[in-house]
């Protein structure tokens, strides 16, 4: 049974456990096992915050050594790019070579998302990049260069909507 | 000589081929061969922008490889977070089992950046990390974990500030 590791800022929503729990189920249902990454039930007691970080990296990333491909949930979180936790684990499993899928609830391309008072550029003068991709080149040449694919789905951000679009993305991985 | 790969979201600012020519001279002043991304020179004549930013992406993954150790600068970009991309490297970095290093210019504590109206929760209801660290937790376990360092500085964004910083940090990496 492959095992599919569960990016995305999920983890920080009110209904964390719930929404794991229900892509776990999902994915047992195609035949895949899920990993959550607040599966792993650490005891966090008697560290300080930053041990605590730490405890949780360390099992994220066991949870990705031992996960086969990778789901990311890529919509936008505190910003016009997704969330930067889960870059860093497309980034840790690109560099193993492991398939990475990923799905987002805001279909425009990442340059329409950002303001560009003058041309090509954002309010402080930064280049905003114009490759009709949905999000930073890096992310989205990981998904190409690994057959993986980018689900885009409309604007609605209940967990009902999120597990219907987490759906379409297993059924056209195991397809 | 050691390779160092210069992540950041330095690429996109408007003095980006300077910014990275003045890294790779200041690496070699301390015996390191910089690798800044725009030094592909990649030709990108025919390609549509998607296809351009894949031949990058390639590009970039292949002075990755060529590197023994990474240095971020994760000053927040357009948001409360650093890059997406950089964060994307830091992974590739980290499932490679290769130094990471980091600078920032934002001192503060990541729970310290998002605002908080509800007690450890942004505007959104989502959870705001709170490990005592400078951005999340992938960043800081990966630089921690491979012996790397956190460099902060204070905020002030002229390029000549953010060498002072890189020098420092060069300073630390090689001594």
């Amino acid at each position: 049974m492959k095992k599919v590791y569960l990016a995305g800022p999920d983890v920080f929503w009110p209904n964390a456990k719930a929404a794991g729990a229900a892509k776990v189920t999902l994915c047992a249902e195609y035949g895949l096992q899920g990993h959550f990454p607040l599966d792993t039930e650490l005891d966090l007691s008697g560290l300080t915050p930053y041990e605590a970080g730490l405890a949780i990296y360390r099992a994220n990333l066991h949870l990705m050594d031992d996960s086969d491909l990778l789901i990311a949930n890529m919509t936008p979180f505190r910003g016009p790019s997704m969330d930067v936790g889960t870059a860093f684990e497309m980034g840790y499993m690109a560099a193993r070579r492991k398939p990475v899928w990923g799905y987002t609830l805001d279909g425009r391309l990442y340059s329409d998302r950002v303001n560009q008072p003058t041309d090509g550029c954002d309010e402080q003068g930064d280049a905003v990049e114009q490759f009709d991709m949905a999000d930073n080149l890096m992310m989205i040449g990981a998904i190409n260069d690994s057959n993986g694919q980018l689900i885009k789905a409309k604007d609605e951000q209940s967990l009902e909507h999120h597990l219907k679009v987490f759906r379409a993305l297993l059924e056209t991985i195991t397809a």
